[in-house]
């Protein structure tokens, strides 16, 4: 099978096929559009979908550019009504968008992608290009988005300048003049969008293809950094080993399907067998996909370890000035409890172990002795240097 | 009663009573706005409503600012749904002012009067600047104006720009920092947007002051050019008599009340006599205002000829160089027809008379002689010149 039928087997909706078929065999490198949302610049496993279809269109030859939205970024959301669209600085833009990229090609190839920012093109408009862009538009196909309709139906906030975002990133792609644009099914509305105003413009309509969204591993949300349900693409191998043991049964194909590469019978293989065993070889090729294949045995070793509840051989070391301290003091000291309050709780629930001896009175007072383990819940380790 | 309590006993609405009270006790010279359109620079007394008002305001030494809408008028409307608003050049709008303010400036006094093209401002505004000025609306507010709403719910074309208007009008009051807007009740929603962006902006949100439309000569519909039921302030004074005798007496008594200067008791007064005679000192009242009361006996006189079936004496003059001519084509050439198909249909629906007798045939010869009649109608009439 090749790349573009691998392709098209992942997409949920390609708008259209024969759009997408007439593009590749013209031979020409295409150029394929991605938007990065520069106040999230950590990526999960849930970005990696799109990010290995795009480098697929790589190895076929073709070009990535991410666009990230520093414009839109930079203005925020002045309305103030959401709290998830703080306004970012210059500055800020160009950081974040060098995380992104950084983490990126930890799947990308590093010289077919490109990075654009959109105030290059959104900030040289002026009034009478808006009215032109809005002009392009009706409010009635605008409205079919279905957060607009449920606010504007629902009688809760919604400015008018919240509809002007759809038709700045749908221009996004005039302005590259783009030829497919990828994203996950959530954003197929905005990137018809593009695909309808380059129409306007007089250029080709980029092809739309959407992809399935990853759920996040509580097997409901889909994967979000905010929701703290995801596996990061920086996440260490153990803490990658330890996420992935913590897929729901039910999704863990699903996981195994869209964050991986590997082919569909062998996943069938592998399903078929224990689902432990699955679960370790889901993490296992995650590791060897962002990290060294050679960290897995270690991450292995050491989550099987505090599985049956012993103490792993590599621990991180924290010095501790004090003779004695107490154990709250102790436990905010080495960055498990951010206030006392918190770590009073933590002794309180009996999650505290110090050598492996729960701790129950929050007015215990350790002794600091080089080697001793501080360690909270199953697999919170901290060894104490003097 | 003073000015103040003559304009307020006009009004339909005021936003706010309280606030009028205090920007005039202020003693401030206060900025009235009144928008002008710049597609239609043609005045009828129907504009005169609010242009009186203006009037009052500037004898209490008030200024007045005309904002011309250049800049949507030079835009236009680029989705190409509306016939009714042509895109204009920079050359049109400034010749539109003018000939507007030539107009306006028979009911207003010169130097307290000032004209500004809208251009001045919005076209310097970019596209952070639009969402800016767009975040300060709800999409709920806006749909709120009648014609948006009714166009949303009844699927009828909408484009997305055209919501953008009523906040460009309404930033001509923050750019202006008008005190007053006044304007027809056509005009509330509009009016309103620029008092509710000012308070957005940080300035003293302006008084906005409704006044009633005048209703056409038909009796029904809102006076406008485009309805032909109009009376133009730049009528002859024998088209002001002529279209005053055609006011419908139900709506006489408003045209005293809305187009003239006479005080309420005088209006009782002549409403309760001969209403022919009062529609003879309605039109008595406009050539008064906007020509010279002594063309009045001239007007009254041709009027009262005409209505007799005479011939008026004063007639305008055509000359013609053919000894003889075709019926239809004498029609074309003193203006009657504006072509030869019309005329046919005019001699053929037997308006067409030659020195007071009916032409019933298309092809008859005229002989042209100096002082020949040449009539359509009641009162169009054309002499002959050799």
């Amino acid at each position: 099978m090749d790349n573009l039928e691998i392709i098209k087997r992942k997409a949920v909706q390609i708008f259209s096929e024969e759009d997408l078929q007439r593009k590749i065999n013209s031979g020409r490198k295409l150029t394929i559009k991605l938007g990065a949302d520069p106040s999230r610049p950590d990526l999960h496993i849930g970005h990696s979908v799109v990010l290995r279809v795009l480098k697929q269109f790589q190895d076929m030859g073709h070009e990535v550019i991410f666009v990230v939205g520093d414009f839109t970024g930079m203005i925020g959301d002045p309305s103030g009504k959401s709290k998830t669209r703080p306004s970012l600085t210059f500055e800020e833009t160009r950081k974040s968008a060098e995380t992104y990229l950084k983490q990126a090609t930890k799947i990308l190839d590093k010289d077919k992608t490109k990075i654009a920012f959109n105030s290059e093109w959104l900030s040289k408009m002026n009034f009478a290009d808006v009215v032109s862009l809005t002009s392009k538009y009706t409010v009635a196909r605008i409205m079919e988005r279905d957060d607009f309709k449920n606010r504007f139906e629902n009688n809760l906030p919604l400015s008018m300048h919240e509809l002007l975002y759809p038709l700045m990133q749908g221009y996004d792609s005039v302005a590259l003049n783009a030829d497919i644009e990828i994203g996950g099914t959530d954003q197929t509305f905005n990137l018809l969008v593009g695909r309808e105003l380059q129409k306007d413009y007089g250029e080709e309509p980029q092809v739309v293809m959407t992809f399935p969204l990853l759920v996040g591993l509580d097997g409901k949300e889909k994967m979000s950094k905010s929701l703290d349900n995801y596996i990061g693409l920086t996440d260490t191998p153990y803490q990658k080993f330890e996420k992935s043991m913590k897929i729901p049964d039910n999704v863990l194909r699903q996981y195994f399907e869209l964050a991986t590469d590997l082919p569909n019978n062998v996943i069938e293989e592998i399903m078929r067998k224990d689902i432990r065993e699955a679960h370790i070889l889901f993490a296992k090729e995650l590791i060897k996909m962002y990290d060294n294949i050679n960290d897995f045995e270690n991450a292995k070793n050491r989550y099987l370890k505090v599985a049956k509840g012993d103490i792993p051989d590599d621990i991180e070391e924290v010095k501790i000035k004090e003779e004695k301290i107490n154990i709250c003091d102790l436990l905010v000291k080495v960055g498990f409890a951010s206030s006392k309050g918190e770590a009073k709780r933590m002794v309180i629930g009996k999650g505290v172990k110090i050598d492996s001896i729960t701790v129950t009175d929050i007015n215990e007072i350790i002794g600091i002795q080089k080697g001793k383990i501080v360690q909270f819940g199953k697999n919170k380790f901290i060894k104490l240097l003097k």
